[in-house]
C-alpha cells in the first residue's frame, strides 16, 4: 500500500517553520506498514494544490494533506478540494454546533469568519476535530482515499490517531513491515561498510533492505523487511541482527531510538553505581548530556570543568610537575584528572577528557583534534587517545560520545 | 526567480529524521529573494529521482537536491544524474586527491568504497566539499541550474554558503534585498508585540516587513526590505533599528546570528575579565555554551557541576546549614555557590544556577521550573528567580540563556 503526503502552507516554503508534521505522519504510516512514496510541500495556491493532486503516483492509494484549512482568506484548500472532487461547499450543522461550543467554552464570541469553518464539501465524510475549528475531510474516488487535515500539529495528530488511522486500517489491507535500527559508535560509515560487506550482501536473499544513517560520531544501520507473516519477518530480521552483533560487537551500543546518555544512565542505575566527570576540551558537554536525562541525579554526582592548569591542580589534584612535563593534553594528565575526580566526588567511575578542540591551539606532535581520555573505575584506570578533525563543534560532540562509549564498555566488562 | 528543493533519502519517508535541511535551504533562498515553489521528498530510487527531475515546474530555474551521495550501495543519486544529463561517471583526480588528503589527515587508510566518491558525472562543475568526501555538483541545461549536494547538514550548509549561493547570485539577476535580525531575550512574543506596536505599524510606510521568530528563551525580530538602491535600503532599515533600540534597550542582546555565548565572551575578553560557573540544574550546559566558542580559555577558568549536596559543600563551600535550612533550590544556596565558585576559580565573575528542571522533583512552594541564579561580580552578588514550565529540556535552555543575559547586563553596567 502506497501513500503520499501533501503539505500546504507558505510558512514551510519560506523556511519559517520546519515540517515536523510530515515526519510524524511518515512515522505513523511506517508503523502501520504503509509505504510513503513522497512528501510534497506546496504553497497556499489553488492551481498548485490542484496540479499536485492530479500528479500523484499511479500506485498511490492514500493521500494525506495537511494545512490551509484556517478561516482566513489565504487558506483555500477546502475550496480547491470542492472543485477537484466536483462538488459544492455546504453548511454543515454539526460542525457549526461544534465550533459554537468551542467558542463558548473559551468564552469568546463567534465571528462570521469562524462560521465559515462549517462550510464543507458535500461529498466527503467529516472527521470531527475535537481540538480545533477545522474538521478533517475524507474523500474517496477511483479507489483512492484523500484526507485533508488542519496543519496545527496537536489537532492533526489527534485526528490521525483517533480518526484517520482506524479508518485507513479498515479500508485497506496493509502488509506487515518491520524496521530495526542498530546504533553504532566508534567507526566511520565506509569502514563499517567494509567490515560488514559479506553480511550486507546476504541480506538480499532474506528480503531485507539496509540503510546507513550517519551523524557525527554515530552511524545508525536500519534494516527493513516487508511481507505477510509478521512472525516470520521478525525471525528473519532478528537472525540477521544476531549475526551482526557477532561481527561488530564492540561498535554496537544500542537499538532503535535509544540515546547514549540514557543507555549509560540505565546501566549505572541498574548497578547502583555512580559517576563523575572531569572535562577540559568538552567543556561540560558530557555532564550536560548525562544530566539531560530525568532522574540522572541518582547516579551522577557532579563534575568539574577544568579549563585552566590551576583548576586542574586545585580541584582535581593534578600534579604541577605532570602538567609542566607532559602538558594538559597528555595521557599522564588525564589519568590524574580521572583519579582526582573519582576521589573528589567519591564515585565508582570518573571520566576525564583533555584535548585540543580547535580550530587553534595545535602544536608539534599534538595537532588540533588530539584528544586524550581516561576512565577511572573500581578496577583501575584505562586511557584512550583519539585524533579527530579541526572542527571544534564536531570534536566536542565526538569526544563526548567516545567518552560515553568508553564508559559503557567498561561497565559491561565489569559485570 | 523560482526554485525547487528535492530531498532524496528513505529516512525522511519513514519518519526517522525530520527534514531540517529543506527548512534551512528555504530560509537561505528566502533571504536571497528567491521564491521557493516546492519541496519534494523522495526515496533513494532511480526512477523516482528521474521522474521528479522531469516534473519540475516550467518556471523553475534552480533545482537544489540533497542526499543520496554516500559511498554505500543504497545511494544512487550520482548515477541517476549521469543518466539524466546524458553523461558518464568519470574518475575526477582532484576529488580523489581531496578524499585522500582527508583520510591522510586522520591517519586512516582509504578503501575502494571511498575511492568511488571520486567518480563523478563528466558534464558538471565540481563544488569542493571541504568537510566531507562527496563534492557538490552543478549542472546547467536549458537555462536551468541543478545542484546536487550531500545530505549531511553541516557539509550541505558549508557548500550552500561558500559555493552555491555565490554562484547562484552571479548566474541569476536577483533584486537587492536586505535583512536585519534583532535578537531579544527575557520577553515573550506577545508581550514584545504589545511593546513595539506603534513602531511595528510605522514599518509599512518604509516598505519594511517584520517577522517574529520565537525559540525557547529568545525572540528574533527580522526586518526585510527589497528594492533597487541598496544604500537607500540600508539607511531606511538602520533608522528603524535605531528607533527600536530606544524602545526596548533592555531586551536587545545582539544582532544577526550572533550567539549569546560569543557576545558575552567578547565582553569579557575586551575587559580582560574572567568567569567561572557553578551549575546544578543546568548540568554543564552553561559551561558547554561558553566553551563552544574558540579561544574561550582566555576568559573562562572553569566550572563545577554540583549535582549533589555533598559536591556543593566540598567544591563550592556551601554551608551544610544553608542547604538543610533553605534547600538546594534557594536564594541563600545560589549566593553561596556563586561566592564559593568565584573564590575557588579566582575569577571576576561567577554564575551559579540551581533549580528544578523537571519533569519530576517539584515540591510545596517550589514547583517544577523554579530556578534560582546568582551572579558574583567585583561589586557583590545579585540574584534572580525564574518560574519556567515543566519541560526539562526547555528549562535547561532557558535557564542557561537567562544566566548569560544576567552576566551580559552586569558587565555592561560595571563599565
Amino acid at each position: 500500500m502506497q501513500a503520499e503526503i501533501i503539505t500546504i502552507g507558505d510558512e514551510i516554503l519560506i523556511g519559517q517553520i520546519v515540517d515536523t508534521n510530515s515526519a510524524w505522519i511518515a512515522e505513523q504510516l511506517n508503523l502501520n506498514g504503509i509505504r510513503l512514496h513522497q512528501i510534497t510541500s506546496i504553497s497556499d495556491d489553488e492551481e498548485h494544490i490542484y496540479h499536485t493532486l492530479e500528479s500523484i503516483h499511479s500506485k498511490t492509494k492514500l493521500v494525506l494533506m495537511t494545512g490551509g484549512l484556517g478561516p482566513t482568506k489565504d487558506d483555500i484548500t477546502k475550496q480547491t478540494l470542492a472543485r477537484y472532487f466536483k462538488t459544492e461547499l455546504k453548511f454543515h450543522e454539526p460542525t457549526h454546533e461544534h465550533v459554537k461550543q468551542l467558542f463558548a467554552r473559551f468564552n469568546i464570541e463567534m465571528t462570521e469568519t469562524n462560521r465559515k469553518q462549517a462550510e464543507l464539501p458535500e461529498n466527503c465524510a467529516i472527521l470531527t476535530n475535537n481540538y480545533g475549528t477545522a474538521p478533517g475531510m475524507w474523500f474517496e474516488r477511483d479507489g483512492i482515499v484523500y484526507v485533508s487535515m488542519p496543519g496545527v500539529p496537536y489537532e492533526m495528530k489527534k485526528l490521525v490517531e483517533n480518526e484517520v488511522m482506524p479508518r485507513v486500517k479498515k479500508h485497506f489491507r496493509t502488509p506487515a513491515i518491520i524496521h530495526r535500527t542498530v546504533l553504532t559508535q566508534g567507526i566511520g560509515e565506509s569502514f563499517l561498510a567494509d567490515k560488514i560487506e559479506d553480511w550486507e550482501n546476504s541480506l538480499g536473499t532474506e528480503g531485507i533492505k539496509l540503510a546507513y544513517l550517519p551523524s557525527p560520531g554515530v552511524v545508525r544501520l536500519r534494516l527493513s523487511i516487508w511481507g505477510d507473516n509478521e512472525t516470520d519477518l521478525q525471525q528473519r530480521i532478528d537472525k540477521k541482527i544476531k549475526e551482526l552483533q557477532e561481527i561488530i560487537p564492540q561498535y554496537i551500543y544500542g537499538f532503535e531510538k535509544e540515546k547514549f546518555e540514557k543507555i549509560v544512565g540505565k546501566l549505572l542505575r541498574d548497578r547502583k553505581q555512580t559517576l563523575s566527570t572531569a572535562e577540559s576540551c568538552t567543556g561540560g558537554r558530557i555532564s550536560h548530556l548525562i544530566t539531560s536525562v530525568p532522574g540522572s541525579s541518582e547516579y551522577f554526582m557532579g563534575g568539574v570543568v577544568s579549563y585552566s592548569y590551576k583548576s586542574k591542580e586545585d580541584l582535581l589534584e593534578v600534579k604541577k610537575e605532570t602538567l609542566e612535563k607532559h602538558g594538559a593534553v597528555s595521557e599522564e594528565t588525564v589519568i590524574e584528572m580521572a583519579q582526582g575526580c573519582k576521589k573528589r566526588f567519591n564515585t565508582d567511575y570518573a571520566i576525564s577528557v583533555s584535548g585540543i578542540a580547535g580550530p587553534g591551539g595545535g602544536m608539534e606532535g599534538k595537532p588540533v583534534g588530539t584528544v586524550w581520555m581516561a576512565l577511572a573505575s573500581p578496577n583501575g584506570v584505562k586511557t584512550k587517545k583519539f585524533t579527530f578533525g579541526d572542527n571544534r563543534e564536531r570534536n566536542i560532540i565526538r569526544s563526548s560520545l567516545a567518552a560515553l562509549n568508553m564508559l559503557r564498555k567498561e561497565i559491561l566488562e565489569q559485570d
